[in-house]
């Protein structure tokens, strides 16, 4: 069965129905994606929505408040990328799907939804074992469904993947998925248990589950500096070349649409606030503004602006990475890391949104809400840049030769990197040295980048002309190593 | 420059930075696809917050303020789905894109997503010119940005579709779209003018957008039928092949995509509802269930099973759908329209799960939200069917053979699509008659379809042999044509 339908079957998008039911996954993963990247985001717009009265100084129970629902938002996020990994790994091994496996991964789906629930219900209650509880139990099923798929996929072994299909060690990749899988869900029946014991425990394991593939990546990473190359890991390495597959978990293509959706869902979450709160009541207008609409829209001017600047701000971000990620080959492990943090302050910006937009009330915390759009938009850019500098360490294996030191990119991909943390951080530093016309700086850099990103060809084009005559001047004996360096220097005199 | 770079491309998923700064093109529709497709269906979270107190007969004002919001959300469905079309079209012709590019879709994207807040104005002041012009300010400028980018790729050939490239008669194409994106900004110009004078006539304009391309369309063909093929169109399609792609807007990637898009929205909207309303009180809890959070929750439980029905009941019409596209070669436009008006109710689905969480309060509305929901479910499954069906007229170019007629999974298919609308119109009709048990039988249909998904290939074997059992037992003598009808006849039986 499996030889002639192993040789007709590609990585294409096209649907190729060799046996009845059998299907690339290609649909499968990008809705999987899209569901996880909105659930992983969604938790921030109880986040923004909370009001703060602009006369209060935040107060300690709307800051508790506030608190909670960031350590929601923040948990939520942190828990659907690991289940988004996982998930990520499991179907790099299987990679065709038929009916059975489409409608299991649903329900796994249907399940990790339902994540941000018990995490609110676990911020309310802190002290109740019943929310940890029934994270738990979510995650338990999460990880036996995925077993299940496991199992499936290995009983049916045309769905998996060619190399472990023609693998004699199929069982060796099966137990080290299924470790993989049920790593998580073991140390969540723990906390389960522990729950209606010792709830801080419980806490601490559920931290451990977030942190675990990172901290043990870590410990190996240490351990190799210390004691050397392992040989023991060598061996197994160099036995199959598959291996691979499983300890560099990402597809480019995965972080892509992972990405996508987040960045989407943030763009859009701000048009449903305005909806809702700026359009004015019809017998307002007719009191207060005697039937003029365009009086009374004139009000929400500073929510407008805060909007496109939003909009603008995503929509920037996303052009960036995606212009990162044109010449990125390969995403390693601590590049999706570095991603995945530059999504959570990504996520972050509605909230950034929710306070820039009340400038109108010319409140005394209009400072602290650009201060903190500030960092929201640094921390997300400063990540992005991140990869970069990450990327370019493996330069051979995850940069297209065009952006790696020296290629004709380098310069020009550094400078669209670095603009978004330079600008931020400039805006945070002005705002504190000339309080008084913060807002005026803000919408000021909000207009400017656009621009700015427009014309950055030509700037890099000729600050590398000037650092290149300058060096020509200062040291014109050293001719021929020039070309060379011009490259390289820009990189030096933008930072 | 054309010659060489033309041959080297392809259309992967691999970026070719060929020229510094050229680019493929896929990521970036992709993520415009994932923003045009939350933007559609966004705006039902309005209505489905719309709060009906339970003794309340849907009130004149409620049902007003319902009506007017409902009338927003299809608005903005279908102008998105108008733009999304011509967005297809436009990037059906510019093929590579460059940063200049990117930037002008993003600003393009920024102008469609402030598209729904010009609705909501309408919507509230219908009377007020203000709303439509400021709508139709928004398209003009949508259509001059597009027009930009047309101009821009005209400008700059190697960014083009091949074929436009290598043709002579590039200026015939470059009318031809032009004519087609600035359609519906004249339109929509020529709508802000009246808007001044007789406000009437703008919205007639403004539906005029809509339907033109659908307009256009079928009075070709009543045309087509009447007169017979008109000759001189049959000339135009004759000279170049290309013409292909300008009459058959829709690539069945982006179809994919966007569906995809808004199934996923349309998911993960259920769990923002229930992490806002239905965690309790810590107060609450200490006063009326003496601590005892179970109990607190046990007062939700209906809303927990209208999240998990209708987070089963979208996932299952999305693998309808998927499993559909899997064998549709070829998406025409008729399929693409009956596809958007399946998403159209799709998006309503949120409504439906609104008004079904409301049972525990036992209200005299609880038929009818039942009956409610029933209707979207039918309308939204029996237009997949409608899909398939046209599909069918069509088969040689649209079906891959396994689903044709007589094809192997045709039988399969067929009863794949027919499930859900035989199953809601079932229920509708038990509620009408049988209204005591009314939950009971929801709640019934919602568990067992699952079920009856993951056994649909058996029931479709016993039914099939059944039938062919049946009907060789009738008429024993037409042995040889048998086979031939064993799969066909399924159709009948099921249906």
């Amino acid at each position: 069965m499996s030889a002639p339908r192993a040789a007709e079957r590609g990585r294409g998008l096209e649907s190729e129905p060799g046996s009845c039911s059998t299907q690339t996954s290609h649909r499968l993963l990008a809705y999987s994606d899209a569901l996880l990247s909105i659930i992983a985001t969604v938790m921030i717009l109880p986040v923004a929505h909370t009001k703060i009265h602009p006369d209060q100084k935040l107060g300690e129970s709307v800051q508790q408040l506030l608190l909670a629902k960031i350590a929601v938002y923040l948990m939520t996020f942190l828990i659907v990328t690991v289940a988004w990994a996982a998930h990520v790994r499991l179907f790099q091994v299987i990679e065709l799907i038929d009916d059975v496996l489409a409608l299991l991964n649903l329900a796994c789906m249907m399940i990790i939804t339902f994540l941000p629930y018990t995490f609110s219900l676990m911020a309310s209650f802190p002290e109740v074992p019943f929310g940890i509880f029934l994270f738990s139990v979510c995650a338990v099923v999460i990880g036996l469904i995925q077993a299940v798929i496991v199992a499936y996929g290995f009983y049916h072994p045309h769905l998996l993947n060619q190399q472990i299909q023609e693998s004699e060690n199929q069982n060796f990749y099966k137990r080290h998925i299924l470790k993989i899988i049920l790593r998580g869900p073991v140390l969540c029946f723990l906390a389960a248990i522990f729950s209606f014991f010792f709830i801080p425990l419980s806490y601490v394991l559920l931290g451990l589950v977030i942190i675990f593939p990172h901290l043990t990546r870590f410990i190996k990473w240490c351990k190799s500096k210390i004691v050397g190359q392992s040989d023991e890991e060598e061996e197994h390495h160099s036995l199959e070349t598959f291996t691979f597959y499983l300890s560099e978990p990402l597809s480019k293509e995965r972080v892509e649409a992972f990405s996508d959706g987040v960045y989407a869902i943030v763009a859009t979450l701000l048009i449903l606030d305005i909806c809702e709160d700026n359009v004015p009541d019809p017998r307002e207008v007719e009191e207060k503004f005697h039937g003029s609409l365009l009086e009374a829209l004139s009000e929400y001017g500073p929510n407008y602006l805060a909007y496109f600047g939003s909009f603008v701000t995503i929509g920037l971000l996303w052009f960036v990475h995606h212009s990162l990620f044109l010449y990125v080959t390969k995403a390693t492990r601590l590049m999706g890391l570095l991603n995945i943090l530059s999504l959570a302050f990504i996520g972050g910006l509605p909230l950034a949104y929710q306070l820039t937009s009340e400038f109108a009330e010319k409140s005394h915390n209009e400072i602290e809400a650009i201060q903190v759009s500030c960092v929201i938009t640094f921390f997300a850019s400063i990540f992005q840049f991140a990869i970069w500098t990450t990327a370019l360490l493996n330069e051979r294996e995850t940069l297209h030769p065009f952006a790696r030191y020296g290629g004709k990119e380098h310069a020009f991909m550094f400078a669209k990197l670095a603009l978004y943390p330079c600008v931020s951080l400039g805006t945070f530093f002005l705002t504190c040295l000339l309080s008084e016309f913060s807002t005026a700086i803000f919408h000021l850099m909000q207009i400017v980048i656009p621009f700015a990103f427009l014309a950055l060809r030509i700037f890099v084009r000729i600050s590398l002309t000037v650092v290149k005559t300058m060096m020509s001047l200062s040291r014109r004996k050293v001719v021929l190593l020039e070309e060379e360096e011009a490259c390289l220097s820009p990189t030096e005199t933008l930072s």
